[in-house]
């Protein structure tokens, strides 16, 4: 198992590599990522097309694409399982916020290979890059709204997100944050360029409010760092 | 509830409408399918857009796009949650299927709705829709081959899928038909339109083989009936 700490955006990220590195953003060889929620995953010739890409040209390459509704079907069938598996609705909040974690945690890199973006500089910064994400993930374009006094949390707003399109909640799960995943997915990307912070759903449009809003807090930039348990 | 049978592209689609039918093809009000895997699904304004556009073009309407990376690790979250919620690996491929057959009967109303696609004279002008339906939902060209002397039975072959990108099954998942859900959604989406046909996975990339094929089998063409339990 190889290690490196590779400074990006701003802040470095940790990351274990498996086989070789070929350069200081993209993995040709193997990354296995075997978390709680994922099957081993390996980085293929996608990403290694990406690295040409972005070192061609310094704007976002443009990825391969899914229809949204199969999209917004599949994760519902995520949603509806985990709602069977547990009987608290807070534990599948839960539950779906941790499959974010490991979404984001997987998505930066990709995320890193397809942009060129510089270090941010601060929060406000940082934001910037997230609204950007969104828009190369899920053809989002939210607002940056509601900054805190000290630049440190903010909102993104959504009039709509595919994950809650044509989804209609039963009285049975009025508690339910159906939406759960993104707020995990901005932590766990968060987290591997090095920054810990809060993200939590505070308006839902699920829920009878006229836009989803999404709050994300910064808490501290983390030091670099092996994982617990590795080599 | 509203029943309707629709005669759409050749054969006849029973659905079950909530409020109003404003036309043949396009429900303005409430579709609600609560199966087992889904929560209320709704029809919006998506649809209506889709609708205009079908009926000004013959051609395919542009649908929202997701990234598919994300797809597959949102699809990976669900396998793995199966996996971890049955002992037996064949139950997980069954319910993958499942899963997969209930997106079907929903994607199906989106197909028909975005495209103007004419009647199926044959099961290989229904391979050729199928085929452009793979295009329309997963950006993808599977070849058609393999057809049986009787022309009921033929095979779509892909090189790879957004299913299985990036992934590697561990061993203890060697049995796993982890993109099973493909045809549940083909059974699925075909017995709306009252085709009853088998479908299954004979070869798979990530088993080793150098593409992955679905087998679909014409059984028989079903009679519009209510289902059961139904008003």
């Amino acid at each position: 198992m190889v290690k490196q700490v590779r400074q990006i955006s701003g802040v470095s990220c940790t990351v274990q590599l498996s086989k070789r590195i070929l350069s200081d953003r993209i993995v040709a060889g193997t990354v296995r990522i075997h978390g709680p929620n994922f099957f081993w995953l390996k980085r293929r010739s996608q990403l290694d097309n990406a690295r040409k890409m972005s070192r061609q040209t310094a704007r976002i390459a443009d990825p391969k694409k899914v229809n949204s509704e199969l999209f917004t079907l599949t994760y519902g069938a995520l949603v509806s399982q985990l709602v069977r598996d547990y009987e608290s609705v807070d534990d599948v909040n839960k539950h779906l916020e941790r499959i974010g974690y490991n979404i984001g945690i997987r998505l930066i890199e990709d995320f890193l290979a397809r942009t060129n973006f510089p270090r941010c500089h601060d929060m406000r910064d940082a934001a910037d890059k997230i609204q950007q994400a969104f828009k190369l993930y899920l053809g989002l374009s939210p607002g940056i709204s509601n900054w805190s006094n000290g630049n440190e949390e903010f909102s993104l707003t959504f009039e709509s997100t595919p994950f809650a399109e044509f989804v209609e909640l039963p009285d049975s799960c009025s508690n339910l944050k159906y939406g759960n995943i993104l707020p995990g997915v901005v932590r766990g990307a968060c987290e591997m360029v090095q920054m810990e912070v809060q993200s939590w759903i505070i308006q839902d449009t699920l829920k009878g409010d006229n836009i989803t809003e999404l709050r994300i807090r910064f808490i501290k930039k983390l030091e670099d760092a092996i994982p617990a348990g590795e080599d």
